[in-house]
């Protein structure tokens, strides 16, 4: 009974960190005593170790982790940050389709600076005769001005280990469209919308993705490698949700151009849907669990303030749930029974078959407790935080 | 060598739930299914259910948690939230030493209301001759007044099941007791401190338990019940740690006063040390230990902006270790990678035998990923938070 139970949850563990997506089993290896090292000239290449084949590992030179030769830029990009997150989860997921994670280790990309990417990013003019954005043609209507199309702009490389060296296996390039564009008319002044339609955005992402490979192909490096190119989906400012992957195209044997495109019908909702957001999509089902795990659990206290999930979707099957819940106590030991609790009301009313976390968290933002389930578990991994607080 | 592994996570695994401190594994039960269900008159009480052995359930009635009659007091008393925080997990910890879980379901004191918690908390005046700190001499000197002493209050009942009835098995008060007073000598002026020495507030902390003993004797479903008395030293509002538990007595029989006091050597600590708070109890080893992994880890991107622990001891021995790291980046890449780091070195690094939990925080308080490991494993569940930000 007893090594029954260890294994299962053995099983729920081992599954919980593929859905983490980094641990420590894997190639764990830094330092002068690993066996993973590897040398490029005279400095040290070592990776980061990893959980699971689920995960690449990253890349770490004399001790630093390697970082984006633009970093930085699309954090100053992104009003809502959840469109920097869902977009560098997004362009792993389809690197993933093409760059399997046993062969392939991730560096932050290494070949576009961040001058060149924020010249990238800008309007085409005398000045800047790289921006991929449209000039200016001086309108300030919101439908008749040129909108900015590129909002933000990632290279990922992926590295394979020959002997002993790290060398280039391929690049993922993604391009972040925005679906709304927000302007100004005078420096300083109210600002307005553009909103530009899926099948604009889609058409001017496949055109500029072209540029940018041809751009790269003329880089010696870069000439013969397989390039990946991902458009994105900016979901709006004031979105609870990021956007999301629309589609994807590989290039091959150093070609300058690709017309092969495979959309991706990936799509995230937030439930409960309210009249803004009708979640279309989104499965009824799906939504009518969540409903019934909200109402058991908004009444256990007299007074919680807000269960929300974010829905995410892949081909219309439910891929992943993140419950938020904000509670307005602070006080310990009802944080402690309370977690007990979601994580018997969320193993009989969630979804099963997908991974859901659930963060719980006071209202000022102090996370209080966390609850995660793989998409194979049965049971929740729990965890109340006693050190936080005051942050 | 794949069964191999999941049955070490499955050990750490078990582990985790029984460092975590709720679940679902054991007697998890709530609603008419419920083979847990009590009936006390109409009303149907049950419990939230837990992990493991090491936990005690809740109390739930007609669907809502059984909140403290005194709900709230005690959050309005604390500057300090750590001191909250540590003041109820410390009086759970004490509590069982004397009350088993596997016997016990704790239950949020029902028998202290805000009223009177609060007029105890008071000053004694002729119009609360009920106060238990010592009564305004007109002083105004930080070593002149009287300053105040008893800071916060808690009652905790300890159920036990006989049959479908859950009755009163036992009761912990917990007395939280100021090391340093904060007061004005004008409304709204400059704040001064009184300082309180451990041995005066432990003494006052003894009589004025005696004294609450005296009072829950008098009530006739308290007159025979075992009840325990713990004492808290609270921490200054700047320390970046709660108080702890400094003592504590259990009084049976009925009897009305307590003398056999037991101390408890409970502390903890900042690290890195400061120049202001030398750990002078801390173990150097676990100090030097949570350095190489400081620096180790600090190294790894251009810009990391604090690694710090809290680290509790019990009898001189490092008894958990809560790491709070924060980035300054957003990355979600980033995020991953680093996350996979941390948790090779804090294997390599960090004490082993204790739980060790570590949160990744953004600088503005979002937590982006989060570690853990417990007493008896090697191995650290990681989880990346990829919802969370814009809180």
């Amino acid at each position: 009974m007893r090594i029954k139970r260890i294994r299962m949850i053995g099983l729920v563990a081992v599954a919980a960190l593929v859905l983490a997506g980094c641990g420590n089993l894997k190639n764990s290896s830094f330092g002068a005593n690993s066996t993973s090292n590897t040398t490029t000239g005279s400095k040290t290449t070592t990776t980061t170790g990893t959980t699971t084949s689920d995960d690449y590992e990253g890349v770490i030179k004399n001790g630093q982790y390697r970082t984006s030769k633009s970093r930085g830029v699309n954090v100053s990009q992104n009003d809502n940050v959840m469109n920097l997150k869902s977009f560098e989860i997004g362009l792993l997921d389809v690197s993933k389709k093409v760059f399997s994670t046993d062969k392939y280790v991730m560096q932050e990309g290494q070949y576009l600076k961040s001058s060149t990417v924020e010249n990238w990013l800008g309007r085409y003019s005398k000045s800047n005769q790289s921006g991929l954005n449209p000039k200016d043609n001086g309108k300030k209507g919101e439908t008749t001005r040129n909108p900015i199309y590129l909002q933000q702009l990632e290279e990922q490389d992926y590295m394979v280990q020959n002997g002993s060296k790290l060398s280039l296996g391929g690049v993922t390039i993604g391009l972040g469209l925005n679906s709304v564009d927000y302007y100004t008319k005078v420096q300083y002044g109210a600002t307005y919308e553009t909103k530009i339609s899926t099948t604009e955005l889609t058409a001017q992402g496949k055109k500029m993705a072209n540029k940018v490979l041809q751009r790269l192909r003329q880089r010696s490096s870069l000439k013969n490698v397989p390039i990946v190119l991902a458009l994105y989906k900016q979901s709006s400012n004031d979105s609870l949700v990021g956007g999301n992957m629309i589609g994807y195209a590989v290039s091959k044997n150093g070609s300058t151009s690709v017309s092969d495109w495979k959309s991706l019908n990936w799509n995230n909702y937030v439930f409960p849907a309210t009249s803004e957001s009708k979640n279309a999509g989104a499965n009824n089902n799906d939504e009518s669990d969540f409903s019934s795990f909200k109402s058991h659990v908004q009444n256990f206290f007299p007074n919680l303030s807000g269960v929300t999930a974010n829905a995410h979707y892949k081909d219309k099957s439910l891929s992943k749930l993140s419950v938020n819940i904000t509670t307005k106590f602070y006080s310990e030991t009802e944080i402690i029974s309370f977690t007990q609790y979601v994580s018997t009301a969320a193993k009989r009313y969630l979804p099963s078959g997908v991974p859901v976390e659930i963060t719980i968290k006071s209202a000022n933002g102090d996370i209080q407790s966390f609850l995660a389930r793989t998409a194979k578990g049965s049971s929740y991994y729990t965890h109340v935080f006693s050190d936080q607080g005051n942050n």
